[in-house]
């Protein structure tokens, strides 16, 4: 760490984590979710509208904005807060994972990766370098080192691929000039658990100022998932803020907080909620169902968000059956309340000694299909494909 | 009038009036403007938004919220104001704008119009009866009677359905049953002064507590309507508010309001903002120009709305070029609040008993080239006609 930043482990309950991370835009309260604002805006909000949620830190695309409005332009403009008023913390991925996506439309080498736009067809390459001077220019609080996300069980790609990030890792750190912004190194190694834990013993012995966990979620089971946290977890540093990439679910969420895990990010709530799809502390519920046509209830009863204290299911239904606007918007600042409160209860539960009670109560009252299950996993591993 | 409505005219600057319209939910300051909510909702804003821009009447559709999401759910809440949560007056056009748009999917008679929806193509019928019993279940404060909108130069026709466009507001005023609505006849007979004539003075017959004029801003040119309207206006009632449909332009809206013209509404500024075009008081920008790509300053310099107070043209140009919401809500208010602090100085501007100076500064500034305004005209009539 240095002065622009401090990590504070403030209680443990099990190994669930009370801490906060001090950036020089602000501080983030850990467990917490960082919304996604790929193309610089959280998709239909404004900044007050974050800040009245209460959001303490979002999620940039490197890809995207390297691609559009571009990095020298932010630059120009001082950096994506001022480009964008937001002036909370901000996390740059490293476009690794949007590149890696686009499959045959990338050549990955030890050096880096030459890849075409999605939007144009244009050619690009990134390297550690490259993506580091974006992140750069970009200016977010915590910016990602470049790794490569393998699929996550074929166990010799990993395994070569493992050794490409772990050198892209140092070379990102040896590439960056801001002290006033946070590299996160990036554990890989798919579902081995030998891989994972040789991945952050590796990236702890960079002293690196917060370490991710990647390439979960991307199309293993949540068993596997779940078993690469437990025999991962024990081999993080403890000192460093842990972010779970691209996850997830609140119940994802949940289990990954009880193993320890402080932060994350995921597509999942805002856009699912342009589709319709709305949690409740019941499950989710799809607001387009003809069920809700004339139903007078808010999308929760007692729910204090913006949404809920000024309309039915039936007007939401209607905005989206008639493909309004406003209907996104609303939808997606209800499920934003909904897992920036459920975070902020975590933390509550965290500092009251009793995570595990709260855990359990939520996921009890928490019932969604199999069928809603594999449709949210599948719908966040695309979301997060898709550039 | 009655104990739910009065006009107070308040003072007169040539012909230009300051006045006060009062319904059940609130006062409309006139010379006013109503912002289209044609689905329930103007597109991109919440209630909150609309009062914040200072929105004191908007306009929805009876058509559309007839077929989505139906008069008979409206009904079931209470009707719009409560299902959308606009607390504000309201005005319902009759739909027969909408209807008689659809061209070849609709055949008029006498005793109505039969038509099939835009959406499913399902058949319906609207006759003034059916139209007043719908408008009665939204519940605006203003309801228009059916008329037909005849193509304006086309002196047969015109006067063949001024015979109808009469025998309707008759038709609806008999029908109408709700006293706290006040029921608009819509003046029409196209450029023709005498049919413009005795259509006012037929409708004055009515007694109704406000009239419309429809049936311009509909293909004629610019230099038609306001001879149509320096003709008409002195056969128009003098004690009740006067409300030019579907217009319009800045340049339109002080013409006509000097010319005695009390409320307009219009798509124009929410359409041509989704499209990027922007008011200023130099005239009109488009966003999405190249030229736009790195410049800092705001839409407007010492523009007080939300977007010029917080982000630059880059940004704005960023967010229509990535097709992000934000963009399109954040170019509405901006339009919006250009258009509601117009229609505010003209109310200050006639107090101080100086409009046509104000018109004269506001039009010497405003500099829109001929083809802006060819593409300004066919904008808003097309968007007046597409249901």
């Amino acid at each position: 760490m240095n002065d622009y930043f401090s990590f504070d482990l403030t209680k443990k309950d099990g190994e669930a984590r009370l801490a906060r991370f001090c950036t020089p835009h602000g501080v983030i309260h850990l467990p917490n979710f960082a919304p996604v604002g790929t193309q610089a805006t959280v998709k239909t909000l404004t900044p007050d509208d974050l800040h009245a949620l209460g959001t303490e830190i979002i999620l940039a695309n490197t890809y995207h904005l390297y691609l559009r409005p571009g990095t020298q332009l932010l630059a120009n403009f001082g950096g994506l807060h001022h480009f964008m008023s937001w002036d909370g913390p901000i996390l740059t991925d490293s476009g690794g994972f949007q590149v890696f996506s686009l499959a045959h439309r990338r050549d990955i080498d030890d050096d880096g990766v030459t890849f075409r736009s999605h939007i144009d067809g244009s050619k690009h390459r990134f390297t550690p370098e490259t993506v580091i001077a974006a992140e750069e220019a970009i200016g977010a609080d915590i910016i990602m080192a470049l790794d490569e996300c393998p699929p996550p069980t074929d166990r010799a790609y990993v395994e070569q691929s493992l050794a490409r990030t772990h050198a892209w890792a140092a070379r990102c750190q040896a590439a960056q000039t801001r002290p006033d912004q946070a590299l996160f190194g990036i554990v890989q190694g798919g579902i081995f658990p030998n891989l994972r834990r040789q991945s952050a013993e590796f990236l702890a012995g960079l002293d690196l100022p917060g370490y991710a966990i990647g390439g979960l979620s991307v199309g293993e089971t949540k068993e596997q998932m779940y078993a690469t946290l437990d025999s991962l977890m024990p081999s993080m540093p403890t000192d460093r803020p842990r972010y779970l990439m691209g996850v997830g679910t609140p119940e994802d969420i949940l289990e990954a907080v009880s193993r320890g895990i402080d932060l994350f990010d995921c597509v999942l709530p805002t856009r699912m909620a342009r589709n319709g799809g709305l949690f409740t502390h019941n499950g989710r519920l799809n607001i387009r169902n003809a069920q809700y046509r004339e139903d007078r209830r808010p999308i929760e009863e007692g729910c204090t968000c913006y949404t809920c204290q000024h309309f039915s299911r039936a007007y939401l239904r209607h905005l989206l059956q008639a493909k309004e606007i406003l209907g996104l918007r609303l939808a997606t600042l209800h499920n934003l309340h909904f897992m920036l409160r459920l975070m902020e209860n975590i933390r509550e539960a965290i500092a009251a000694g009793r995570f595990i009670e709260f855990k359990d109560d939520f996921l009890a009252a928490y019932r969604i299909s199999d069928q809603q299950k594999r449709h949210e996993n599948r719908a966040a591993y695309q979301a997060r494909r898709t550039p």
